[in-house]
């Protein structure tokens, strides 16, 4: 348990660990309602704190290189119930109240839709929402 | 859909892209019975291919820099129950069966044993198993 400090109540002071791939955590987004796996995403340190201060869920967009609040332009924003570490300091599991039909900007409830069967990629969720109406002109991109 | 060719009956080819992390896919692990997110883990290509082939979770270990395959030392295998991927197809979730009482080295059912409360980390769970009896002389490294 390297960089932590256990007191008698198990309080511990952990520093997350951004080191292991380029200054950023995977972030697991996980429905509190429903338990469903609804995408992962990455968190840089601002991203973190961000989340931490407006308790909505803030990513870090590799593909843009900015902060990123999901669910700024469809609406859907990710609110945090709980958030968990793991034993490497390195992810966070983040159950969330989602306030929208889904998270996927192709209109699913989840990002992961596509299910493995006979060695195919199967879409194995029915849309949700139309994403021409929720993103209009500007596209929410993913990650 | 870049790279998607769909088909009438909604079966994709889809080329999973190993590009975006330089060369891994992020690959959630999901306990099929309780939907528990157990851990998450790195494959490179050559994982994803041994753990199709063997029907077990196969990582990429990226502190040993050397292929993986989770429960090698513990016996705590994961099995494969379904795998789904992405919109970008770049993450794997993967629903297991799990062999063992855990999946942490440090002996608890999920990695994820530390959640925040009052801008502090505790320790959530409780512990499972043993890990010095488990892992004995070979410490398993989780990533």
């Amino acid at each position: 348990m390297n960089n932590e400090v256990m007191n008698s109540e198990n309080v511990m002071q952990v520093d997350l660990d951004f080191g292991k791939l380029d200054g950023l955590l995977a972030v697991v987004i996980q429905d509190a309602m429903t338990q469903r796996v609804l995408m992962v995403g990455f968190m840089n340190a601002e991203a973190y704190a961000r989340t931490l201060e407006t308790g909505f869920v803030v990513f870090f967009s590799r593909s843009r290189n900015k902060l990123w609040m999901k669910g700024e332009t469809s609406g859907h924003k990710l609110q945090v119930v709980s958030m968990s570490t793991d034993c490497d300091r390195d992810a966070l599991l983040i159950s969330v109240k989602t306030a929208g039909p889904g998270v996927c900007h192709e209109g699913f409830e989840s990002c992961f839709s596509r299910t493995r069967v006979n060695n195919n990629w199967i879409v194995s969720d029915p849309q949700t929402f139309s994403p021409t109406d929720v993103y209009s002109d500007t596209k929410e991109v993913v990650k």
